[in-house]
């Protein structure tokens, strides 16, 4: 089943998808021909016509609207960058309400276990950003884990030199939860980074 | 972004997928229209055209083979059928290397939450099968949680009207949970130690 065995391994690519749960999508996609494989076939298609990445801070835009929306916009406080791994974060951010300044988004992290070195990343078009934007603090949002932590340390060195303030979102206990539930490292943390009552 | 909700929602309809890994892959797939993206829609066109279920059983087959090679072949136990729920179900059992009997996949199970009653499943194929094939018994390998069990009950009292020995896959799955989770090695163990139902 050879076609099979490709779909599986192709959905195996996508972010958070295992090889037995690709294997159950795939599946399922045959399983209705006339159903959902062929609903995702013209959502891909559709997706494909009308939306791209911004070519300036690579997040989601549609094609007809490069830079996107935020990039665009006047009402966006212009001196702060807020840098993301993928570009649905910039998504996620802005759901939180918590950030009023520009985006970019580097399409991964440093992971030498893959081979992805700051090469693979969107740091070239980071650097000529900084440079003709003038901005003046950057807030690396990346990810808690080791590549992540690597990535914001390669990127607070390089960004440093270019005359920014560099600051990384604060670590601490989650909204509505308490420390029962917390590690040992965010709970460290939590203390490290306490703040004024 | 109306295309990338209705890829977001359409992925969200594979199983195990929630709303937020959705919009991860749907991002992810956006984020590369060249790359990952144009390979899904042609695995997804392949599969399309090369993959069929089994007019028989259910199971996955290619389109110039139905019934599929495990109906076909003559070197099965013609006695014995098992009923699944998904016909990825059947390729995690054939792995598993405990059974040699036929399959029957159901394509679903009873679930009343989501109206999904027993109209929706291949039961009346089943019955067909079971007059036509001369089988003398069931395995039930049906998931343990509770539309598995539901489905489970109401198989079991048709198939025992029908003059079938029905048993169920032995206790080794945890409950709560699927076959589509559990190793090879718990799962020929289950399928040994299955036990009237």
């Amino acid at each position: 089943m050879a076609a099979l065995d490709r779909l599986t391994e192709c959905l195996s690519k996508l972010p958070g998808i295992g090889r037995r749960s690709a294997e159950r999508m795939a599946v399922r996609l045959v399983a209705e021909p006339d159903g959902v494989l062929r609903e995702l076939r013209a959502a891909l298609d559709e997706a494909a016509a009308t939306v791209r990445c911004c070519a300036r801070c690579g997040g989601i835009t549609t094609a007809d609207r490069d830079p996107c929306r935020l990039c665009s916009s006047g009402d966006r406080a212009d001196g702060t960058l807020c840098i993301v791994e993928q570009p649905n974060d910039i998504l996620l951010i802005e759901r939180s309400g918590g950030y009023r300044g520009r985006y970019h988004a580097l399409h991964g992290k440093i992971s030498p276990g893959r081979g992805e070195g700051p090469d693979a990343l969107r740091i070239e078009t980071l650097l000529r950003r900084v440079r003709a934007e003038g901005f003046t603090e950057a807030i690396l949002a990346l990810s808690t884990d080791m590549e992540g932590e690597a990535t914001a340390g390669y990127l607070a060195e390089l960004l440093r030199k270019e005359g920014l303030r560099v600051s990384r979102l604060a670590h601490g206990l989650p909204a509505g939860s308490g420390i029962v539930y917390s590690d040992p490292v965010t709970l460290a943390r939590a203390i490290q980074g306490r703040v004024e009552a």
